[in-house]
């Protein structure tokens, strides 16, 4: 009944006898409460936000549904252990390709200890989150061949540069992604992924009118996650990972929401809604070389 | 014919034979050049900016206008040094009162050397600007005289805690701010210095938007200055201190502009624009006791 989800691109994986999620048949994702404080933290937000009724119901959508706490095996074999029931976010998709995206430019909830605190921040450095406000945690692209999966190693991701980042984002939404960042992607799929009133641009955009307001909660090391489906279909944004969530006190998150900004604009000038002279994406006028600029006319 | 400026709330200061900026009686403020990077940083910006034609007009009326650089005999009578020549930004105000809000979660260029950085998060997380996005520098508010003026001391600011700098802002719209935080502000200006469509509040939101896509300069350590005249005429922005703005690289400023949204967030709770039923500001439903709510009607 139980299986190990075949679409998880970042995080802890049930994979050689390890702790890490399982989903079932019926579309949900059985998520190992973390020990210590990141799991009843998790625990106590999801418990929070099913039941507050001033999260609006646009905003709800873009959270994975809660379906309580139960004990199962854990998968690395070690006996019965809480498991968060969530909605299994990707189960709708067929060969879908998906994006990890950890938001803000410091990972670290500020009442963390100081030695946490030392650890994310070196992270956020090393990382693009300091530079970008984001990170790429972790990816999958389906090409035309739907067999032909591009999943890079967690060590490449870590090294990518903002250059990088813009390339991938191409690529997300191109038949022809391919770990060889000097192959050109034909963002064949950018308008129908991106852009459009139903793309992923328009969700971040509701996304980003919620957060200029909400002050119940503050999302630190939260990951936005985007997919869509065999060409370009279902474009869709979900936010995961909630074990680092703190009370808003009154207080807007500016952490996730500069975050947000900056992937919304540089999603932007991967779409030709912003620019309508081009399929595809538009280089910003003196950081790229000519090399990588997209092939699609 | 140079002065020492009497409406400054913070930085470096002429007084008692220190190095400071000057005034003249033709609306000009002179700014000695920092020794080091951070004045010569500071004289590129005013050059670049200046020059820069991708600017909007509507943009550029938040900076003080540069008018070069002037060699003149220094405040602290250590003889000629350079000077910035800019626009003297309070002179046309009668009693201005005015507030320095240091923008942005992290204050340092992520380029910085270890020890700056090191320096730099300490104040970030001591002061609230990790916490609001912003930190309060300095201020100085009028009351119904003319000659009652509140200016608090550096480090009294510096110890404010979320809870305090929303109170602030309070009293920097009412005609009876006083130095005892247990005393109601009346927010007698409330609407016409935050509220309408000359504010605050409307002019922050334009920046705010210029923001959402510029990617020419990060302005690390930066201030938004407000101000207003008596009897709240005369409410304007103005952004200062640029001695450390990097290059933008293509990438939006993420942390100015977060800063920027939770004192957006902060201020519209301030204003009856954003609650016609209140006068002046309605509270967040948990994190204020009723001892400090406003005493306007």
């Amino acid at each position: 009944m139980f299986k190990v989800p075949v679409h998880q691109v970042a995080g802890h994986q049930a994979i050689g006898g390890k702790l890490g999620p399982l989903v079932d048949d019926d579309g949900r994702f059985y998520k190992p409460l973390q020990s210590g404080e990141r799991g009843s933290t998790e625990k106590a937000f999801y418990t929070s936000f099913s039941s507050n009724t001033s999260i609006p119901e646009d905003i709800r959508r873009f959270f994975p549904v809660f379906h309580g706490t139960q004990v199962l095996e854990a998968s690395d074999g070690s006996g019965p252990c809480p498991h968060l029931v969530l909605q299994d976010i990707v189960s709708g998709h067929l060969s879908p390709s998906i994006m990890d995206i950890k938001m803000g430019a410091n990972t670290w909830p500020p009442q963390s200890p100081e030695d946490y605190i030392t650890r994310c921040l070196e992270k956020d450095r090393e990382t693009t989150s300091i530079n970008l406000g984001f990170r790429i945690e972790g990816f999958h692209i389906y090409r035309s061949e739907e067999s032909d999966l591009w999943k890079p190693e967690k060590q490449f991701i870590k090294s990518f540069s903002a250059q990088d980042v813009r390339l991938v984002l191409k690529k997300f939404v191109s038949s022809n992604a391919s770990p060889d960042l000097d192959l050109n992607p034909d963002c064949a799929f950018a308008s129908i992924v991106y852009g459009g009133s139903t793309g992923i641009l328009a969700q971040l955009r509701e996304l980003k009118a919620w957060f200029e307001v909400q002050t119940i909660y503050r999302f630190y090391s939260c990951s936005v996650l985007m997919m869509h489906g065999k060409g370009g279909s279902g474009a869709a944004v979900k936010l995961v990972d909630f074990a680092h969530v703190v009370d808003g006190e009154g207080v807007i998150d500016h952490n996730f929401l500069g975050g947000l900004c900056s992937l919304i604009e540089f999603i932007s000038k991967a779409t030709q809604d912003e620019y309508p002279n081009k399929t595809c994406l538009k280089d910003s006028e003196n950081n790229r070389s000519s090399s990588d600029n997209c092939t699609c006319e």
